[in-house]
């Protein structure tokens, strides 16, 4: 090889990985769970190497062969004319935070993997954009209430730096979107079609609108492709990833947003659900999900900045270096940590007498410590796991007598 | 002693235990702890004579002094002639859950002390209207959505047999009244003054149809005495002592229903609110109460049956004849074991909520229940050994102090 060759491999390779992350997202729906471990275990030039071959799982390479007359090249000349860039795991700009799917994926043994590349309109960078984001979600059908209270929350939440994230849908989306655009804030739409399509086609000025001021359309899905039915709920689970939490403002008994809540809380996000009259059968779904303990009522920006600042605390960065993964953790997820015993399952309510802290806030702190791999889940008890049982972790930790 | 005198003496104890209630109840503000402990300890007629000679306590004396002008009779009078009862505890109509007041005032060391006696308009037995049936409280200064609530919800738990409790006021408390007489069920209507009082005077007809349509009227204080601001929370303990659990429909951040929602926690009772629109200031109290775990969010009847249903079982009888297991335990695990349900497993957590005791004093109570086989364990969650589930009336338990 001559140093020419060295100098523009690395480009060249680049441009292959875009290329091939690209061809795969183009002939796969998103989200499967076997590509995604093909991807992670081979790389995608290499991953789509073997489903075009054949040498690779069965199911892909049939699927593979069906799609094979799909012409990449025009799909992506496509999307240049739209002003679409593509977005990959390779480029600073990827939101990192997708990768906590790849987890919720493996455990369920669901089709919940991070997207292979995500197509963009707008000009902020993706991971600044959603470092400080919030999901605000609900119901098509909202009432005159919900459309207001979306629209509050989407206004006060962008009047204080947060971004706003949604599906871009009529209703309780639209006016969350349309908040966070009146206080001249980041708002994106993530899509369940491709950047091309606007989805509902009432919608085209306020998609434009996002774009002009700043904020960012998104899809895992090619240019070209049309919104179903099924994309929708695989498409939820992206908005619960990029986000530090998600909040329903209203939906039915049974809904996609309580979907995205229970996605969002799967990654140890922030789960909100915003109360309303018992008389309104668009706020069941919120109503149910406090019932049922799985998300935390809030009835505005204030109290939904207090869930989403503590997720925050906790997912501060790792410091690199010697630095332990507990260094990273807020003070009372840390005191929470310390509570987990080493050996033998505890119940979450053992941990809380032990570590002197509310019990809803061990629970809030569990998923993020199992995902994390720092504590181990077995039927709702905890230990700390294996490989957080090093002697340098023990060796950090004061002794019950010295606390 | 003579045949004649040994007949005639119960009877003349009775009366003469009678007025020495009323004449305490004339002289004193209801519920001293200070009073109430002298009751308990020397009986009411023994105390009664203490507080007038002079050799009871201090506080008592100057008191009893101060109101010895008193004229008792006259009272007695004005009650018979409104039709108005006297109930003190040693009737069989008393409603014996009044006595859980006396662990509240104890535990608080505040003036929650059971009454001395009740005046009572209306038919029912005082034990048998109250015997099932639920607090429905909240603001005056309801909104339209509030008072259409309540009223639902006072129809539905008279439509099923329950009896509706409230306090008589404008907004929520009206509207549950008059949904439980639409109904055609039994509602009483608890009041802060005597119940020759019409408080507020808007109310006549609606009190006169209560006495008229099988309902109640309460007050531990005796006719003639006005309502006072600070008589409020004194009445409202004794809502939520005599009802299951008491529901809040709206409430402001400040109010008196949420005391009563606290008084009925304190007390173990099932605790509950009704979301309202977060747009509005008379909802905020409610969601308070939810956001602080506190009480659980409810919907509608359904919902506020299984809370109380689960209380009911919890209500649920010790067999009486030879020496109970329970008898052995101390005041605390006696509450904590009151909290575990006969069916269904809950958590610890659910239990000191219940119990309105610390989650620590819960976990340290459980082994020992487990081990005398009074509860079962699975996986965390308890209920009520099934040997322990034994059938008799609620009504004829004594809490552990009036043993």
């Amino acid at each position: 090889m001559t140093a020419g060759q060295h100098v523009s491999a690395p480009d060249e390779s680049g441009r292959e990985t875009r290329r091939a992350r690209v061809a795969l997202a183009c002939l796969f729906e998103p989200g499967r769970l076997d590509l995604g471990e093909l991807v992670a275990e081979l790389g995608p030039v290499e991953a789509l190497a073997r489903v075009r071959d054949g040498s690779g799982p069965d199911r892909l390479c049939r699927i593979a062969q069906v799609r094979a007359g799909r012409d990449i090249g025009r799909i992506e000349e496509h999307a240049g004319r739209l002003d679409a860039r593509v977005v990959i795991p390779e480029d600073d700009e990827w939101p990192d935070q997708t990768a906590d799917l790849v987890r919720l994926s493996r455990r369920h043994h669901v089709d919940y993997f991070p997207p292979l590349c995500l197509w963009v309109r707008g000009e902020p960078r993706l991971d600044e954009a959603l470092a400080r984001s919030v999901a605000v979600v609900g119901a098509r059908a909202a009432t005159e209430y919900g459309a207001h209270v979306a629209s509050e929350i989407g206004f006060g939440l962008a009047d204080r730096g947060w971004s706003v994230v949604s599906g871009g849908a009529y209703g309780i989306d639209a006016a969350a979107h349309r908040g966070a655009l009146a206080a001249g804030g980041v708002t994106a739409a993530v899509f369940a079609c491709g950047v091309d399509h606007a989805y509902p086609v009432g919608h085209v000025g306020l998609f434009e609108r996002i774009v002009d001021e700043g904020g960012l359309l998104v899809s895992e899905w090619p240019p070209g492709v049309t919104p179903g039915r099924h994309r929708f709920l695989v498409r939820n689970r992206l908005i619960a990833a990029v986000t530090r939490g998600t909040v329903v403002v209203e939906a039915a008994a049974r809904s996609g947003s309580r979907a995205t809540l229970h996605r969002a809380r799967g990654m140890g996000r922030a789960v909100m659900a915003v109360p309303g009259p018992v008389t309104s059968a668009m706020s069941v779904g919120a109503h149910l999900e406090v019932r049922e303990e799985r998300a935390r009522l809030v009835t505005g920006v204030a109290e939904i900045l207090e869930e989403v600042g503590r997720i925050g605390d906790d997912l501060a960065p790792v410091p690199r270096g010697g630095a332990q993964p507990r260094d990273a953790l807020g003070p009372q997820a840390a005191q929470v940590l310390d509570a987990v015993p080493a050996a033998g399952y505890v119940t979450a309510e053992q941990i809380a007498s032990q570590a002197g802290v509310p019990i809803s806030d061990v629970l809030r702190t569990m998923p993020l410590l199992v995902l994390a791999g720092m504590v181990e889940e077995v039927d709702g008890r905890f230990r700390l796991a294996a490989a957080h049982q090093a002697p340098t972790s023990a060796a950090h930790r004061p002794t019950p007598e010295l606390r």
